[in-house]
């Protein structure tokens, strides 16, 4: 049975509901720990599940911020530092992971025991055990009128992927590097491969690949 | 061992290669079948992974487009008509899915035998068997600069969802639904839940919910 929910019902639902709610209807989301540094010195870390690739040539990856009315910390110092980086989350972490959303007054790093790592000169932290650490640039942000969301471009600067997880094609296999992915809120999942396949043209059947 | 791409070598690489690797670097994405009509009445059903949630009170939705420099029947119809509809894939018909980016002259859903579905006046189509379905208005476009991809706000005006997926609470079982999600451009999986976390705060265990 299909259960149907209108805008007044939505609207007019408990807030937690509708959040709840609302919140998974996209479908599976990405889950990066973006970490920054403060100008001060002060290392943060946050999930997000609003990262979403836009191009590649150049090599450009979205991040969504909620309206910055509110003390932001990442949203901050990507503002004022210009480095961010994102970090695929494993099962043997996630739990921190989740934990760094809690408001910290000090770095989520030392709250929660995730380690920092950092690569040449790259001013921002990146994610010690992750098995995708990228490393962007701030690009261009952009505010959404409808409700005052920030989205950040970021260009993307550096990758450092786990070489188990690299085919020959340049694509990644997330299965092999334990990547976790999230729904709504707070509930995470592995993902288990039901096929790759091959380029869809009319009249052809599709193979896998 | 940690393999790493700099921006010049991701620049210097294969152009397919380039694309499946940045394609991949966000993590698992939704899968969403888009549904449109255009104004002369010709129905267009296409899959896109780059839908997000942008925030739940309105409700509103994001989905990105690639450059508008070549017909893009989707976001043609949704500019012309500011209604779309989102669909959940499963793996009963995530071949048919992945088949409607095939270039068709006339409707992806005669093409693929996926089912048209109308509910009440909403006048674009439904995936027949989906087991979520959302009535969309277009609400707001906004253009990336660094690359002109275009950003669609949708509001949410109606949900359909198989009742078997929506828990007390408001927050859906997308592992119940049988919800598909895509890595890279071409890579399906299902989800396998780890575990869902109650709200992180500082100094206090972390529990399932």
């Amino acid at each position: 049975m299909m259960k149907h929910f209108d805008k007044a019902s939505i609207l007019e639902a408990e807030s937690f509901y509708r959040r709840d709610l609302i919140n998974s209807l996209s479908g599976y989301k990405s889950l990066n720990l973006i970490g920054t540094k403060s100008k001060e010195g002060l290392t943060n870390l946050a999930p997000f599940s609003q990262v979403f690739h836009i191009g590649a040539t150049p090599p450009l990856v979205g991040v969504l911020f909620r309206p910055h009315s509110v003390e932001r910390h990442t949203l901050e110092n990507i503002l004022d530092t210009a480095a961010f980086t994102l970090n695929h989350v494993t099962e043997g972490f996630y739990r921190q992971a989740h934990q760094t959303a809690a408001r910290y007054e000090g770095s989520e790093f030392e709250a929660t025991g995730i380690g920092e790592e950092y690569y040449l000169d790259f001013f921002a932290p990146f994610v010690k055990g992750s098995p995708l650490q990228i490393g962007c640039k701030l690009e261009e942000t952009q505010v959404i009128k409808a409700n005052g969301t920030v989205l950040v471009v970021g260009a993307i600067e550096h990758i450092w992927v786990d070489e188990k997880g690299v085919r020959m094609d340049g694509s990644l296999d997330l299965n092999a590097l334990g990547t976790v992915t999230v729904t709504g809120l707070d509930e995470y999942h592995l993902g288990q491969k039901i096929g790759r396949l091959s380029y869809p043209k009319p009249g052809r059947d599709l193979v896998e690949i």
